[in-house]
């Protein structure tokens, strides 16, 4: 076994990047997220835009109904490249030392070759609501239709890459509600349960 | 909002009614597990193994088959009262005081009535099965399967009588591995997270 990761899951809004960080900071190890994305792009040659959101979500169905009509061989080849080069690059800082992985299927992508923390972070649907307005100052009146559009896809890319439920607790060490624990609380226990 | 109330959903063989028991050592309250059946068995006049089994599961398939042959108006009023007195005892427990009370769906019963801290234990199926045998003596060869038997009748029996998923991580407040964290561990947890 490698070194010792934390993987962070979580339904959109839930603040489970902002956990993930707080942990990392406390722990004093690197948190990978945005330079996640900013890595893959640079490796693959594809957009930042298009790593963020493919990287990690299935296509709307607006999109898919798009894409059925205008499927390229070039737009297989952009998943499958991105599919591999994201594995390729998590597997790669994993490598390089313990740290938190935020997202992008990085518990079942490490799984059997590091020793892992998995961790699920969800909270209600209204308090992400909340949390998204607050946070990132969105006024958008559909914010729930959306989120629950957002964790829709997350779910659906999880599973169809890793053959497994995302969001089922059996599946991680320790899922949270961060409305009811509380953000710093969420990220004291892993911290807690890292130094074991 | 009346007492505090540790709730714990748990997988067959994961070891969660220890940690449920444990936890409230720790806090210096009552746990309500078998207690609970023989109330429910005392208070509907129906048998304590039939309480044990049937307040929290769903009929095994054999006993479906056997079931639609002879259905009776008496088995569907057992199931009903059962389920009526179930509420009742939970209920009437929860507000004599701050409590654990282990499975029976406790958590969906005093919803939106008690400040609810809601626990789910699961751990991989290999680490229950080792369990069952070294805590239970168990030396079933198909140990496997007959867990795997009892929690989806378990599964079933719950989203029957509440309408939602058991075991999916956001219907709980924590959802711990047993296995990979430990039983005394979780249980410890339990008490920081119920101190708040």
């Amino acid at each position: 076994m490698g070194n010792k990761i934390i993987t962070v899951s979580r339904q959109f809004g839930s603040g489970g990047r902002t956990i993930g960080r707080l942990a990392a900071e406390k722990l004093g190890i690197p948190c990978y997220d945005q330079e996640l994305i900013e890595k893959i792009a640079k490796e693959s040659g594809l957009a930042e835009e298009y790593v963020e959101e493919r990287g990690e979500h299935m296509p709307s169905s607006n999109w898919i109904a798009n894409a059925l009509a205008v499927r390229t061989v070039a737009g297989m080849i952009n998943e499958d490249q991105l599919w591999a080069t994201q594995c390729k690059v998590i597997l790669n800082l994993a490598e390089q030392g313990p740290c938190v992985i935020v997202g992008r299927c990085a518990d079942h992508i490490l799984k059997d070759k590091f020793e892992l923390l998995r961790v699920f972070v969800h909270a209600p649907l209204e308090k992400r609501a909340e949390r998204i307005v607050s946070v990132y100052g969105e006024k958008e009146v559909s914010i729930q239709k959306r989120i629950n559009d957002k964790d829709k896809r997350r779910k659906a890319y999880y599973q169809l890459y890793t053959d497994s439920e995302w969001g089922a607790a059996d599946n991680y060490d320790i899922s949270v509600n961060s409305a009811s624990i509380g953000i710093e609380k969420c990220a004291d226990l892993l911290v807690e349960l890292y130094k074991g």
